[in-house]
C-alpha cells in the first residue's frame, strides 16, 4: 500500500462486520432449515416476513421505501443533488428450496450495511443511493428466473411475469397481493421506472476459484453468455446378446463422443468458457438392451458471443461427424441463448482500487451464473463483487462463507459506491 | 447336392409346413395382444391353457406325458430300444409381457411337428424321443430365468425355485398348484430325472446375423459366456456456470471413456464378443449441474472363459487409468458370471449336413442370449438350430419370422434327431 492510499483507507468509514453478520443470521432465521440452510420461496409468507424485516431495517437507517408492480423493493437515501441518477446496489432474498444463508441475502444486507455505515458517520453523497430487493431471482417457485430485474430491464413484460403460476396454480399477481407487495411504482424502465446511474451487486462466488487461489475479492468483469441445447441421438434398440458389434446402431455409443466434445470444446476456449452435460436419459435403459435413444443437455457458457458462436459451430461439426456414420440420427435443439453481459470498466476499476488500497488478494473473475446485475447491466453501468464461499458450494443448505470475507466485500462495496456517488461537500 | 445326398433327402420324411404354422398361430391365440404379440406369463392361467393344449396335441401324436416337480412337461415317444437314453428337443411357451409368437413357442412346436411327422409316416426310432416344455424360461414373472431347465441341470435347487415369488407375493409352488402343473416326477437330474442322450433346441435367432447375411439356418456352435458389472463413478456435483473446467470433478466426463472402453474391448475380441452399456443413471441429473455421480452397467459376452477374463482385465485397466486422474473414484462390482456353453460337435455336424443336403444357406453362429439348451448342455450333448427373425427383433410384439424359414429349421431338427436316435429296422 503506498502512502496516499493508506491515508485514504484510514479516512474512509469502516463497515461494521459484526452488525453485517448479525443481520445475515437474523434474516437466515426466517425459513431456517434443520440442516442450517434456508427455504424461503419467492412471494411466500416467509418471503413477506423477510421483506417486512428489510423494510423496517431500511427505514431505521433513514431510507424511504417504494415497491413496484412486480414487487421489487427500493430503499432510497437522498443525495445532496437530487437530480442525479441513483447509485444503486442490491440482490434478492428469495432462496432455493434447500438454499443457503448467503446467496442473494448477502448482496442485500451488504448494501444495507453500507447505508447504515454512512448514516452512522453522517456522510452524505451527491447522488442518491438506492438499495434493491429484486423479486424472485431464484425461479424455484415461478419461472422465469431473475423475474424482478428482468421486468425492470425489459427482458420480458410485466404481464408475462404477473401471469406466471406455481405448481399449485397460484399466479405471481395473486401471490404479490396476498403478501402485500403488489406495489404502485412502475416496474419496467420502459414504463417509467428510474434508470440508475450505476449498479453494484455483491455476491458469494458460488464457485471454487477464489478459495482455490486463496483470494478474497473477485472483481467480476462480466457474466458469461449461455447457449443451452437439447440433443437426441436415435439408433435402434436391440438385444445385447444376439446383436454383433458391427450390426449395432447403439445410440449411447454414438452419443459418447458428442458428450466428450462438449467438455473438449469448452477447454479449447480456456480459461472462461464452460461446457457441461448435466442431464442424460437412456432409452429403454435396460441392462441387456442396446440403447435405442439417448437424450442429453448441453450447457455452453462464454464471456463473448463470438466465442459462443465458435462453440456452437464446433458442436454442430461434432454432430455432423457422428451423423456421417449413417448409423444414428442426431437432433440438436437450441433452448436458451443468453448474451454475455460485460460489466463497466470504470466501476470495476473502483472495486479493484479499493481492494489494492486494503492489500486484499483479489483477481478479475467472470460470473458463470445468472444474477440480477446481468439484467441491470443492460440498462446502466454495472459491476459485481464476489467473495469466496466454502468449497464453492451454493444452492445448498451447507452453503457457507467466512465473516471476514463477507466484511471485506462489503467494505469494497461501500468504497466503490461512495466514489461513484461522490461525497457531498 | 451330390447324388447320394439328394437320394437321402428324398427318402427322408418331410415335415408339414402348413401344420407347423397353423399350430404356431393357434398357440399364439392364447394371450394374444392387440398389437399382434403374446402376453402369457409363466404359470399364469393363460400358461395353463397353453400347456393343456400342448398336452392334448402331444397325446394325439401318440406320446405319453409326464410333469415334474417344477412343472416341466415331457412328451415321450417310445423307441424300439427302451434302454437307450432319449433324444430330446424342446423349449418354452411362457412369454415376455409384450412378447412375440415365436420365441420359445417355435422350439416346442417344431419338436411337436417332428413327432407328428414321424407318426404320420409310421417311422420308429431306436432311441425314445422326448419333447420338453421348460417352465419359466423368460423370468418375467419369477426369477431366476430359465427356471425349469436350471433346476433340471442343477444350476440352483428345486426348493430355491419353488420359493421364488412374483410381485404379488405368489410363490412358484403356489402358482404350479393353482394351474395343476405341480408334477410328481423328479425335476433335478440329481434327484433322478432321466439324463438325455442328446438335446436339440430350435429357436428364432433373436438377432440380425442370418437375415443380414441372407442365410436360413444358423448352426449354433455354443452360447456366449456372460460377465455383468455395476460401475459407479463418483466425482463432485457443482454449478455448471461458476465452476471452471480445470477445477471440476465431473463424474460423467470421467465415465465416458469407460463406457467407450466397454464397446472397444468387445470389438477387440471380434467377431463373437459383445460389450454393452445398457443402463445409465446420472446424479443429480440437472441441466446446469455438473454430475456428481454416474452409475452404469456393463454386459460382456464371449464364447470362451479366457476371452471373458481378458475383457475383465481390460475393463479394470481402463478403470485404473480413470482413477489415476485422482479426480473421481470408480467402483466395479461384478453381478453375474455365466460360463460359456459350447455345443456338441457331432450333433452340430448332423445339423450342418442336413442344411447342406437341402442346399440351404447356413452358417455357424453363436447364441448371445440364454436358452434352456444352455443349461441342458451341462448334462448332455446339445445343439441349437437358429432360423432368421425379421429385423433381428424379439421380446417384442412385432417379433416375426417367415413360414418357410420356420419350416426349414423344423426339417433340420427332424433329420438331426432322426439320425441321432437311429431308425428302427
Amino acid at each position: 500500500m503506498n502512502a496516499p492510499d493508506a491515508a485514504l483507507a484510514t479516512a474512509l468509514p469502516r463497515i461494521d462486520a459484526t452488525r453485517l453478520w448479525a443481520s445475515l443470521m437474523s434474516l437466515a432465521g426466517i425459513g431456517a432449515t434443520p440442516k442450517g440452510g434456508v427455504c424461503r420461496l419467492a412471494l411466500s409468507e416467509l418471503d413477506r416476513q423477510a421483506r417486512d424485516l428489510f423494510v423496517r431495517w431500511a427505514q431505521e437507517a433513514g431510507c424511504t421505501v417504494r415497491v413496484d408492480a412486480i414487487g421489487n423493493v427500493f430503499a432510497r437515501r437522498e443525495g445532496s443533488e437530487p437530480g442525479l441518477a441513483a447509485v444503486a446496489t442490491g440482490s434478492h432474498i428469495d432462496t432455493q428450496p434447500t438454499g443457503g444463508k448467503f446467496d442473494g441475502n448477502y448482496g442485500v444486507l451488504a448494501g444495507l450495511e453500507v447505508l447504515r455505515t454512512l448514516a452512522d458517520h453522517g456522510i452524505r453523497t451527491r447522488a442518491p443511493l438506492e438499495l434493491c430487493v429484486w423479486t424472485n431471482e431464484e425461479g424455484s417457485r415461478f419461472v422465469p428466473v431473475m423475474m424482478g430485474s428482468g421486468v425492470y430491464a425489459g427482458a420480458f413484460s410485466l404481464e408475462h411475469a404477473l401471469a406466471a403460476t406455481d405448481r399449485q396454480g397460484t399466479s405471481v399477481r395473486e401471490a404479490l397481493q396476498a403478501i402485500g407487495y403488489a406495489g404502485a411504482a412502475p416496474a419496467a424502465l420502459a414504463d417509467g421506472a428510474p434508470r440508475f446511474g450505476a449498479f453494484f451487486e455483491a455476491h458469494i462466488e458460488q464457485g471454487p476459484v477464489l478459495e482455490d487461489a486463496g483470494e478474497v475479492i473477485g472483481v467480476v468483469v462480466g457474466a458469461l453468455g449461455q447457449r443451452w441445447y437439447d440433443v437426441v441421438v436415435t439408433g435402434l434398440e436391440a438385444h445385447a446378446g444376439p446383436t454383433p458389434m458391427e450390426l449395432r446402431r447403439d445410440a449411447l455409443q454414438a452419443a459418447l463422443p458428442l458428450m466428450q466434445a462438449v467438455d473438449r470444446i469448452a477447454r479449447g476456449e480456456a480459461p472462461h468458457a464452460r461446457g457441461t452435460v448435466g442431464w442424460v436419459q437412456v432409452f429403454p435403459n435396460s441392462r441387456n438392451t442396446i440403447p435405442g435413444r439417448v437424450s442429453f443437455t448441453v450447457d455452453f457458457r462464454h464471456p463473448d458471443d463470438a466465442g459462443l458462436a465458435r462453440m456452437d459451430a464446433a458442436l454442430r461439426e461434432a454432430v455432423a461427424q457422428v451423423q456421417a456414420s449413417g448409423r444414428v440420427a442426431v437432433s440438436v435443439e437450441p433452448v436458451v441463448h443468453f448474451p454475455p453481459a460485460p460489466f463497466d470498466p470504470a466501476l470495476l476499476g473502483r472495486v479493484r482500487a479499493a481492494a489494492a488500497r486494503h492489500g486484499l488478494p483479489h483477481r478479475d473473475i467472470v460470473s458463470g451464473a445468472g444474477h440480477d446485475a446481468v439484467y441491470v447491466a443492460r440498462t446502466a453501468p454495472t459491476a459485481m463483487i464476489f467473495v469466496p464461499c466454502k468449497d464453492g458450494i451454493s444452492h445448498n443448505e451447507v452453503e457457507d462463507a467466512q465473516p471476514e470475507h463477507l466484511a471485506a466485500g462489503c467494505q469494497m462495496l461501500l468504497e466503490a459506491m461512495l466514489e461513484t456517488a461522490g461525497r457531498a461537500a
